[in-house]
């Protein structure tokens, strides 16, 4: 399972219909994504923390990115080696995207400069615009579509921009984003959620294609977006923050056709009477009902989450996991309690946890140490220090078993940090999840049935950082191999019933 | 809000029925929560970690348990300067608790060998019992409860037995747990559940009274425990996982009585069908099904949890919460997403966010950065480096609002790591948690509106863990001045949504 190995470069040029139907608007993705030349206007020549010019400058710098940056103050000035242009019209030659970062009403005219400078696209970080709810702010903000209409698509405004890890190009404020793109792209209303997805999914092991935070989308959100990442070589699944949209009837239609090539989730937030009046002062969108949204969601094939960790881990699963429905599980490690956990956890998404045909069960209980282990599914092998070689034959028997589908792993390594006050050596030293992750790996090139990683910890605390820097590294060891890592059994689960949702309908229509 | 000064010790002696109603037993569970002597039946000489026996006294010295120790093995030895004792009866004088881990068939003998010395109850930790299903362990089980009933308490077999931080008693494998004493008492028929809580209260900030996990229960269980944590003056809270009851009327009418005291969270597992065969094997236990538990749950006010992380948020609300009810609550900080996200989950756990008033509104938006900032509440802050003296205005403006019954603050210290590239100073250092916290603890003492805060984290790999330690130092400032903190908003809203629950329904019948 290796994603996005940077070999192809996808151009995509998507035409779309402007809603008039008058003419039509050739939106360049290419030269927004990947920009050879991008204007930042409005960098204070002042290094404030709080302006977002000069920290886009800054991170785009610390990221490596890999185009060439014309920033333009009216002052003039310079920063870390970059002279300042005083207007956009002063950079030599013509631009491909731009972040515009001026205070609200000088956006429209910095905007316009940018059109004329050829640009294909631009982001406008600065808020100020309908979400106010004045007039002005309204007004500000036609006077931006206005532009756009004559031929440069608007990223925002009031937004955190555009990421892309291929091109380096990221998002505020991301100067510590990974360059390794994957499978993932995210289009979100909210700024905070595109950051906080981007930041997580640099641990928890999800790569991205693009990853778009279009605020207000006075121009361009989820209905062009949509059609192009599902058309995106680079990209196999869609997640999505939607606060509301323009044309409900649009929208899910626009939805129903991306799911038909590729999974899409969808995180709805403001659903109830209050979140609902809080977006119109967020981003200034119009709501919905929570019934309507769920039922037109599950018509679609889209998956619903409740919140931006259940939608990560939703995109970990899909990103891992072969595609497939996996309807019958296996559960090993963890003790009892956790055995019954996953069994709950399974039927209430759909799945089976079934006991193991007997000589494979008797296989497995002469594996397993004595006495408190279980050979049933799920299998308790009743102590956290059983070796990895062990657990490997434990596993590769478990396969086996035509029943099962995919396995599941609860591995409380964090036990080890009782040995190391009797060894005296680091956790990390003493932990072997290097040759769990290797055996794990090996189970799954012999028996081609997947694997899902829970990587529990109760112990979290000043003492027990140690633990938590173990269990990163372990982390990294599993995702590298391509097993997907889960903090939390329940959770894990939820993310595998999620993928069989996905596919069973898809299948279904096949 | 200071829970388990230390200086009132409770003695707490309870009479129960047994089945047959011919006899009245005494239970002493001063002696077993706090016993002056102990003996440790099955130590082996060789340290292995594996051994329960000699993990336990490993543990027991770690942890500086008050009493005296009394190690036992038939070969004899000595383990870092105690030496064991051959047989219990060797042990000088009487003893008051044992802890007994030899092989499953030598339980009935060293059981009766300790009530013979007097010992008010044992923990047996050996498994092999009722949970094998096979007749020998169903047998040897009863040969258990038949010695209890002369007049030792068990708890146990198969269990991880007793945490009492007040006397230094631990569980397995807890040696290092916390020695503070608190307000939570948890009982559970899982030995992982109830380690897990015991180590996540560590940083969670949830201290404990007592911990029992009591595994098979062939003596000691729900029924005799919940009226003794009922009346223990030390305990506020109840937590409980469950997988089956032996009789459901009782155990119901059990949680009624106490619920009228004090507040029980309960979490069932086994719920679903492969779930109660398995806590078959678990814990030898029987099930029931999902709506019966829901909706009697419901009846005699209990909470019901989903999982052990849903139980511990609710305790952690109800200990630093003062008893009541909290139904409109004011958001602080975050950006605009977390607003809506607030919203929803308020709404979908029967709370609102309802806005300031006007004169209030105006007042928190003079305080407040612009441009993206917002004083409807949820308050959007916009800008993750506002600093404490805001904020502490911000605060204490919206509480003068007397719609508003609690506040949560929505903080985002890890934005800090950002400056301590500029600074060149450790990301601790720059974080201004402390005064954070001091500001808040003003706050409440000004207007006696308690906080609730999320401490949220997108960052957690190997290039953030120094974002982790402060968050973890942070933590700590909070909880020290008794400012709950969650990880998660949702969750938080959620744990809020439970001690409502529970103090309506209480006030409704009071």
């Amino acid at each position: 399972m290796d994603y996005g190995s940077g070999k192809e470069r996808c151009v995509n040029k998507v035409k779309t219909m402007d809603k008039k139907g008058k003419k039509t608007t050739t939106i360049d993705f290419e030269r927004i994504f990947h920009p050879k030349k991008l204007a930042i206007v409005g960098v204070s020549a002042e290094g404030s923390v709080r302006g977002f010019g000069i920290g886009m400058l800054m991170a785009l710098r610390t990221m490596n990115f890999e185009g060439e940056i014309f920033p333009v103050n009216p002052k003039g000035g310079n920063f870390a080696g970059l002279d300042f242009y005083r207007k956009v019209e002063d950079i030599p030659g013509t631009i491909d995207f731009a972040i515009i970062a001026v205070v609200a009403k000088e956006v429209p005219a910095a905007l316009e400069a940018c059109r004329k400078k050829g640009a294909a696209g631009a982001e406008i970080l600065s808020a100020g615009f309908s979400e106010l709810g004045t007039e002005e702010g309204l007004l500000l903000e036609n006077e931006v579509r206005e532009i756009a209409k004559k031929g440069i698509r608007v990223v925002g405004p009031n937004c955190f921009g555009i990421y892309c890890p291929r091109s380096g190009l990221t998002m505020l404020p991301g100067h510590d984003l990974s360059r390794q793109s994957g499978p993932v792209a995210f289009l979100s209303q909210s700024g905070g959620m595109a950051i906080d997805l981007a930041h997580k999914g640099k641990w928890m092991g999800l790569k991205f294609s693009k990853v778009v935070s279009f605020g207000n989308g006075a121009d361009l959100r989820e209905m062009d977006l949509l059609p192009y990442f599902a058309d995106d070589q680079e990209t196999r699944v869609i997640g999505m923050y939607v606060e509301g949209v323009k044309n409900g009837d649009d929208f899910f239609g626009a939805i129903k056709k991306t799911t038909e090539k590729k999974p899409v989730v969808v995180c709805k937030g403001g659903l109830s009477s209050a979140g609902k009046r809080m977006i119109v002062t967020h981003t200034a969108s119009m709501g919905g009902s929570r019934l309507i949204w769920q039922s037109v969601l599950r018509q679609v094939n889209a998956i619903q989450v409740q919140d931006l960790k259940e939608l990560a881990e939703a995109c970990l699963a899909f990103c891992f996991l072969p595609q497939g429905v996996y309807k019958n599980i296996s559960v090993v490690g963890g003790g009892g309690a956790l055995g019954v956990t996953a069994c709950d956890a399974a039927e209430n998404f759909g799945m089976e946890v079934p006991p193991l045909s007997q000589n494979i069960r008797e296989r497995v209980e002469k594996l397993l140490p004595k006495p408190g282990s279980s050979g049933t599914n799920p299998i308790d092998v009743a102590n956290p220090y059983v070796e990895p070689k062990i657990l490997k034959e434990v596993l590769r028997t478990v396969a086996v078993d035509e029943q099962i589908d995919l396995q599941i792993i609860i591995s409380l390594l964090y036990h080890y940090k009782t040995m190391t006050r009797m060894i005296g050596k680091p956790v990390a030293q003493v932990t072997p999840y290097r040759e769990l992750a290797e055996a794990l790996s090996a189970v799954v090139k012999e028996t081609k049935k997947p694997f899902v990683i829970v990587l529990a910890n109760p112990k979290k605390g000043m003492d027990d950082l140690d633990i938590v820097e173990m269990l990163a590294l372990a982390r990294r060891e599993f995702l590298s191999r391509g097993l997907p890592v889960f903090d939390d059994l329940y959770e894990a689960i939820r993310a595998v019933g999620h993928v069989n949702t996905y596919y069973e309908k898809r299948e279904r229509y096949e």
